[in-house]
């Protein structure tokens, strides 16, 4: 097995620097999207023999040193009993948002073996598959990520209606984010425990707010989701974007690797983070997009920055775009190989 | 004439923080809504009476320490060639985006009396009605937010086709980017001969870059610009948005003062930026949408962090939302004041 990406994960010394890509199983790969013309999204994900497949397709083309099982982070809170639909080009939505306590108090605690059981399978069976080839990754939605969500019922600009729900009804959020944060924790756990070697935690929306709001409303169920998750003994990736003027809470709330998007040097980062945390990225998925010579230009800058300390896991700063050249990730993933390898 | 502004920009001591609010003059006001109700936005803009009327507006309401000139970042390219359109809740469109050198090369460069010459009216009026009262802030788009319209042709997610024009035809961004920054640079300068006495420049948009790409393909020409209206000698707010990660690289691109968004806590941001610099912001704009004791903590928390260093500049972390209430507003001046009184 190529362990490169778990020794990176544990700062431990590599041959050469591992490549992973978020949303590499996924909507750039033409073998991908004939499979989704004969499935919608919802079933992709519940029908594990489909998702194990979309999880495998990225790993026949490239050489790449991690799997990341294919699911959504939303799917997961319908065992709390909330509705979700995926609205075509829209993105997932949210039957009945949550406006209130009552909202909240409806909510159940379910057991692990009930959130996601098709992805749970999904994953047993993508880790036999992998035994002798490179780890699985599983994954999840944050607590923020997840009741921005529930709030808004689906995206939003500016998540008026999550940052509204926090101030003006602080009870029902607190008591929200404790249910999402035993939901993460148990659900991450669960994972683990079906086959998966290492751990993500999404908390991708987080960068809309303050660092003050992330401290009251967001940090300790973060953490405490996390630390649900290292329980199981796999090494946790906290990502988040839009957060590089508070890398330092981010990392206060936890995780063995934190993950940073684009807008940072990644080297100013770590520097910020400190040498007791790995880190993840952070390449700008649009450079996928620019002709191979800047490609690489920018990729060795990423390099250049980690300056081959040990825990550098390179990954860009968020999922890889739809419309990206097929050659171009071959390329990267070639390229960051070939570039950081160790005498 | 109330100075405390001017004062606060060259970072001389002051008898309390002054306080300004980024869109103060607009949709969040009944009588700006009024006004709407009876003209299209570019009718409003291009009739120095309406954007008078529209600039004084909330300095009747609140004890705000400047005011500045109702406009939009984009009918200034104009005077360029280019036709703009305001399509009603989509905001500014370009009638026929820039992708390529030979659009780049039908640019016009204009003379200083023709870029937007009705804002340049509505300066000379409103300067002469605030003489004694408070100074009138003048502004303008930076060259990358204006870019990134001009090629998108409206506003975008990511802002894909901006950044491939910058990798793909390099030459054509750097030629449109030299064009933008003489345009910019022009038109600040202009707006001080009209009677602004301060100047802001936004760079709304440029939080979408890495710091490599912001480098080589923005900050050469955003110094340009900023140098040019720094001739004129008003002091210069140097605006952006998403780019906390990179606030040393922003304060390289230069400004008297650093306007940050709300995703840095303060303190953090001024010790990254250094004590040469005046710094501007920083409350989240949702928390005006906060109970009043809420409000009046996370105003608290900012002022703290500035610690009462001269150069402070209060403001929200971008503009005013269109649902905040006008109590909010007038509670956060008047608390923003009496909290930052010095003996």
């Amino acid at each position: 097995m190529n362990d490169r990406f778990l020794r990176a994960c544990r700062r431990q010394p590599v041959d050469c620097t591992p490549i992973w890509l978020m949303r590499q199983a996924g909507r750039f790969l033409p073998e991908y999207r004939q499979l989704r013309q004969q499935h919608p999204m919802l079933e992709m994900i519940k029908t594990p023999e489909l998702a194990v497949e979309v999880t495998m397709q990225p790993l026949r083309r490239f050489d790449l040193d991690a799997a990341i099982i294919f699911a959504d982070i939303l799917p997961p809170v319908e065992a709390m009993g909330i509705q979700i639909e995926f609205v075509k080009g829209e993105g997932p939505a949210i039957g009945r948002p949550i406006r209130g306590m009552a909202d909240v108090e409806r909510l159940v605690l379910p057991a692990a073996e009930e959130i996601a059981p098709y992805t749970q399978e999904a994953i047993r069976i993508a880790a036999r598959e992998l035994a002798d080839r490179v780890p699985l990754i599983g994954f999840s939605g944050a607590p923020f990520t997840l009741a921005a969500y529930l709030v808004e019922g689906g995206s939003s600009a500016d998540y008026a209606l999550a940052k509204r729900l926090m101030h003006q009804e602080p009870a029902a959020w607190h008591s929200l984010m404790e249910k999402l944060a035993q939901l993460v924790g148990t659900y991450l756990r669960a994972q683990v425990r079906a086959g998966a070697q290492a751990l993500q935690m999404f908390d991708s929306w987080v960068g809309v707010l303050s660092p003050a709001d992330y401290r009251e409303f967001v940090l300790p169920y973060s953490r405490q989701a996390l630390e649900m998750a290292q329980d199981s003994g796999a090494p946790v990736i906290h990502f988040t974007t839009g957060t590089t003027g508070m890398l330092e809470t981010i990392r206060e709330a936890g995780g063995d690797v934190i993950g940073v998007d684009w807008r940072v040097d990644l080297g100013a980062a770590w520097s910020r983070l400190g040498p007791e945390v790995g880190i993840q990225g952070n390449l700008d998925p649009l450079t996928l997009l620019a002709p191979l010579p800047k490609l690489r230009e920018r990729a060795a800058e990423v390099l250049r920055q980690a300056a081959g300390r040990p825990g550098h896991i390179f990954n860009l700063g968020h999922g890889v775009l739809p419309d990206t050249p097929v050659d171009n990730v071959r390329a990267l993933v070639d390229e960051v190989h070939q570039q950081s390898k160790r005498p």
